[in-house]
């Protein structure tokens, strides 16, 4: 199934992911604690790819296929465990990170947050 | 900004958190350990809203609407760490999860996968 | 080297650790940044070990030997990297956690807080 | 209580942590998931405390004082939660950390991995 984020909007995305859990009648074991457990595992292993890594050799990441494809690979896995948990609870992923972004953006005005993320002294 | 899964694309909605790293020049932050080390701990944070709960309680939160609201606050920033680091190596969000849907059909056969996740003896 | 918790000060565990790292001139690696990012990897890595066990399969881990092993060796590696911060950034972790569990004794003081760890209505 | 790691053996730190939770009659909670879920979360607080940092600020934690007491602060919420686990599944600490440190050396032999962690070609 070849699709792209061009063309992909988050309830099909979000349906791909629930049709996978259907198929297995998993949903039995999709409470929002289990996934939350899952996801930070999952968050975990991808971050395991940095590990030890210095500037230099996370600069070489996006020119490794391989490195790549196994940061990808453990994106997605963190990125299903998050959509199953907004099909679990039935929440607006778009919505949710539009409303976020918004109260982000009311936390670091533009102009004073420009370029750093601390306000320090 | 109004916004929803239904007429989001994948696309539209990484476009929206790279135009906030933008106005606030962070791409210079924005390195793919650094974004991993942030959505590890955002996951921790979403996991915290499940900290010490029992079945029970687990199952009341899609009925607590202030409690809901902070999940899917918590999820939100989990996305939008993810969203980020797709956009600071480019990566394609909706293939990468297909990929690992296809794949993980191949490793978990529907029949012999339905209702449960190991196949102890 | 058979040692035990009843014959073993933090100082002489801190030291095992240390002269393993020294062993291998890995000092060079242990900043504190790249030492909580492989606490918090190993602490996910324990946290796998429980990964959609309901209440009766976690109340069995105890009886069960291969299981529990597992366990012990992902606890182990948690604490190597605890101790290895303690060591990189000369702290004293029994002095830590006495006074953590002082200040969490102000906090939850005893009568107020038995057989409950939250103050709901 | 002031102790210190030179006088004071895993034992004696172990025992302190299940007084504390005695004292609240919490071992209800203490289960090896939960226990290993706020381990994890703990273990996520200690790696806020370097999010974005470079490597330079890294190094200039060990001279902060106010910076390191958040450290210290963090890695002793993680150990308690170690030692709880410790206490709550009648595991030997100093054992279980010999034992791997043992296994890790035949697994990193001191001569090959000087001064490396990886074998790369």
């Amino acid at each position: 199934m070849p699709i792209s984020d061009d063309s992909t909007t988050l309830a099909q995305l979000r349906n791909e992911v629930q049709q996978f859990v259907d198929e297995r009648d998993w949903s039995q074991f999709h409470n929002p604690k289990d996934l939350s457990i899952s996801l930070s595992i999952e968050a975990a292993e991808l971050l395991e790819e940095f590990q030890w890594l210095n500037q230099e050799e996370v600069d070489q990441v996006r020119r490794r296929p391989e490195h790549l494809a196994r940061v990808t690979s453990e994106l997605a896995d963190v990125l299903i465990y998050g959509l199953s948990l907004a099909n679990a609870l039935d929440l607006d992923v778009a919505d949710a990170v539009g409303m976020k972004l918004d109260a982000s953006a009311l936390k670091y005005p533009a102009e004073r947050y420009r370029g750093r993320f601390r306000l320090d002294p």
